[in-house]
């Protein structure tokens, strides 16, 4: 079974990988924040994000050439948020998909830059796009949202700004809810707001989605933070150990590992739950349910 | 004269002042990312973009209250690029509109996600007004465009990457083309092309504006070098004789200072030439004569 998610995980992939080193226009390869940009951009990962995109849209049986664009984007402003973080005035990481950070291999300023363009480059694709599918505007208009203040940036806010002190149950979700899950929300729902804007809205189908990706974001999150100790440095390529040293307020730090553990299955079950709630609708979530369950047991 | 260009400002200026407290949500007044790039934000500052944009529209006899949004947007790239510019890694400026640059006063990792919150949100704001206004969609690309590596990241980038280099004059107008120009760019050309997509294009219209543009963009960064050595620092509100310790290529390091003033001579004359064009085909360029005036004198 893990071999069919594996083939449709590495179709999709390739899909994306083939568009990431055109992104920037070629009479600026030389350019040496395009270089840095590109340095992380192509550094491999796993590119859940896209790969969401990607399934949902074959599930509703969206055209693959329109969500091109949006997962394009959607892996830049990732990878953005990354090189930024990694910054030695937030994380002060040197180590990312088991290469040295963006900074540190094309230095400080370059890197700052690099992130700079990766974001706005997104949001200009994603303009592009819209140019030629006006009815994506929504959908636009929602990956912005889920990636700024209100999503993404507002999560790295709140945990930049909890460094060092005790929160509560409510702030610690909120924190993932916007810094992981936003974006991950993004990426399933993007497909079902174009699909909204063509054939018209389906509450049942939004709700059991937005249920899948909620669940899928705070799983995700949940595990980073569980890999945080139990991973093994060379498999996970990013530094092991660093949120109880930096005193980050994590699901682990917070409630302990087993119970971190619980969490985790408990948020599977909800996610297995709105995949058979897709299945009844008569939707394929085949790959989706295979996807899930490689999620939950990753070991990087 | 000079009084009327300077209450036409006011106005332009106070529409858009009106506007920027309020370009984030309410209920994240007290999130300290919110509180940095407010803190930048409403520092104040000549405002220039918004009030060519305005100028424009009004000239066109475009609808302001479509042209906020873009107003307000591009006030919001030009602070993030400022507060990023500043930051230790790049220029390391701790003055700024006569106050602490953004991240002395709200320390760097804040200013970093500062700079990353204004950016993104002015698009959440952008994809807003495409929402609202579909024939907005190609002005909205072409403000990213030009924020981007094509144009302001872009000339980011070279300066960067000529520090301490001895750069040739192509190169050295290529930079500042983009660095300076792209937004300024980008402020004159929105108008127009928000006029083209409901009244069509206008080939003679578009080349008098671009030159404008153009001219005000290369004019306001030689302007801008030259301040740098003739200007009071207190009346200029950021520190003096920096280009020249950085090892910087501007135009008065590279040409001197008296070849600098001639050539913001020669630019402003092709400014002037195109407001002549542009009154010749009907249109009020009172405004933008004086507003072009002052810009040339500026002491600050």
């Amino acid at each position: 079974m893990a071999s069919n998610v594996s083939t449709t995980m590495k179709k999709y992939q390739a899909r994306l990988e083939k568009r990431l080193p055109e992104v920037f226009p070629k009479k600026l390869s030389e350019d040496r924040t395009v270089v840095a940009s590109l340095y992380s951009l192509l550094a491999g990962g796993k590119r859940i994000r896209p790969v969401l995109m990607y399934m949902f849209a074959d599930m509703l049986s969206i055209d693959l050439d329109v969500i091109d664009d949006f997962a394009v984007a959607i892996e830049m402003i990732h990878t953005y948020s990354l090189i930024h973080d990694d910054l030695p005035c937030m994380d002060d990481d040197t180590l990312r998909r088991g290469k040295p950070t963006c900074h540190v291999a094309n230095g400080e300023s370059f890197a700052l830059l690099a992130g700079d363009a990766l974001l706005n480059r997104a949001y200009e694709i994603i303009f592009g796009a819209v140019k030629k599918h006006s009815y994506t505007v929504n959908a636009a208009w929602f990956l912005a949202d889920c990636a700024g203040i209100n999503g993404m940036i507002g999560g790295q806010s709140i945990d930049l700004d909890s460094e060092g002190k005790k929160i509560d149950t409510n702030k610690l979700c909120e924190l993932h809810e916007k810094k992981t899950g936003a974006l991950i929300n993004a990426a399933c729902q993007i497909p079902y707001l174009i699909y909204a804007a063509q054939s018209g809205e389906d509450k049942k189908l939004y709700n059991l989605i937005k249920s899948f990706s909620e669940g899928t974001g705070l799983g995700f999150q949940i595990k980073d933070d569980l890999l945080d100790v139990q991973a093994d440095e060379s498999v996970l390529g990013k530094s092991i150990g660093k949120d109880q040293r930096d005193e980050k307020s994590t699901f682990v730090t917070v409630f302990g590992e087993s119970n971190a553990q619980k969490m985790l299955d408990d948020t599977y079950n909800d996610v297995f739950r709105a995949l058979d709630g897709l299945k009844t609708m008569g939707y394929d979530v085949q790959d989706l349910r295979l996807l899930s369950q490689l999620l939950q047991n990753r070991i990087q």
